[in-house]
């Protein structure tokens, strides 16, 4: 392996830092290795800072019990906005997934994250997401549409079929992210599956 | 700034992590924020584990008393190696580049880290790195070759320059890493200062 330093010239710490570093997504050998020589060449303190940020975003960041969020508090600042539209709630699979929707600024109501997607194959069944925690919103909160946000493969469409059947009987309304083509793209980069769904949802300009 | 979640949807100790994370080199805004999302998500025990290897790292390598390499002991594991060619010494300008020579594999004798380049521009004078400290070693030890493994811009050939005339009358032979093409790489992706030192440095073949 020419690309290892022999063992003698590497001090232990620094050998397991590169192993931590590169447990991280998208850090690679050479980029765990750069991190950490950039680290020993860091003043003391900004280390800390960097050690304690990290264990204090894992201790302190929890999900709301309300939406499922990311939240330090109960409920989270999104649940406890008064501003936010509570007609209206998103529906997300994961709790990341609350932060992509918020960066856009479009929407201005609240979320749900489910948890998960309906995948038979796999064994998650309803009872497996925060289905029903939804459906108990939709009694106690004057909420009259439901956005699905979910993923467009088909664990995503089969989750999105079944909210629909579950929750329009409830008198709100369903529906989910339009399909099409992305922003700033040309056809000659959409595969023929997002052309599809372009072509069938087109919308008359005036 | 549409890049940037509205503060309510982030809970402070992400940001903060987020922003400690930023600090490191090759970690941009997005790249903060996916590792920053990874964190939340993964075992508190390994977080731990990733928090104390920093601190560890940065509290446990130091620099070897003798050469300036890092090391976690007292001398270092390559000047503590009685197998190692006590005869040559390379000299590197930074600590981290011992583990780029180690890497190669094609140096078995020991290294002396400068600390810097002659800089008179910077004020940065022969006094400011440590030459007295491998001419101290060049009189104690059995010493035949000092090898300078530094930087091929005006600094470094500056300081070259001056070790070569500091050195040689102390009888050690002075040399200097090949300059040339590198390799793998065509003529084409070469600049002209190294195409012109690859000239001037061509050898016979037999």
């Amino acid at each position: 392996m020419p690309s290892t330093p022999s063992p003698s010239a590497l001090p232990a710490p620094l050998v397991d830092l590169m192993a931590a570093l590169g447990q991280l997504p998208g850090i690679g050998p050479r980029s765990a290795e750069r991190l950490a020589l950039h680290i020993v060449l860091t003043a003391p303190a900004e280390v800390r800072q960097l050690a304690t940020a990290l264990i204090h975003a894992r201790e302190r960041v929890g999900n709301c019990a309300c939406c499922g969020a990311l939240t330090e508090s109960q409920p989270c600042a999104i649940c406890a906005d008064a501003r936010r539209d509570p007609t209206q709630v998103c529906v997300v699979e994961q709790a990341v997934e609350v932060l992509l929707i918020e960066r856009t600024g479009a929407f201005r109501g609240r979320f749900h994250v489910l948890g998960g997607k309906l995948s038979p194959l796999n064994g998650v069944g309803p009872e497996d997401l925060r289905i029903a925690a939804l459906e108990e919103r939709c009694q106690h909160e004057p909420i009259r549409e439901v956005i699905l946000a979910l993923p467009t493969d088909m664990e995503g469409d089969t989750t999105c079929a079944y909210l629909a059947d579950r929750f329009t009987p409830l008198g709100v309304t369903v529906s989910r992210l339009a399909h099409g083509l992305p922003a700033g793209g040309g056809l000659e980069f959409a595969d023929d599956l997002t052309l599809r769904r372009a072509l069938e949802g087109r919308r008359p300009i005036h």
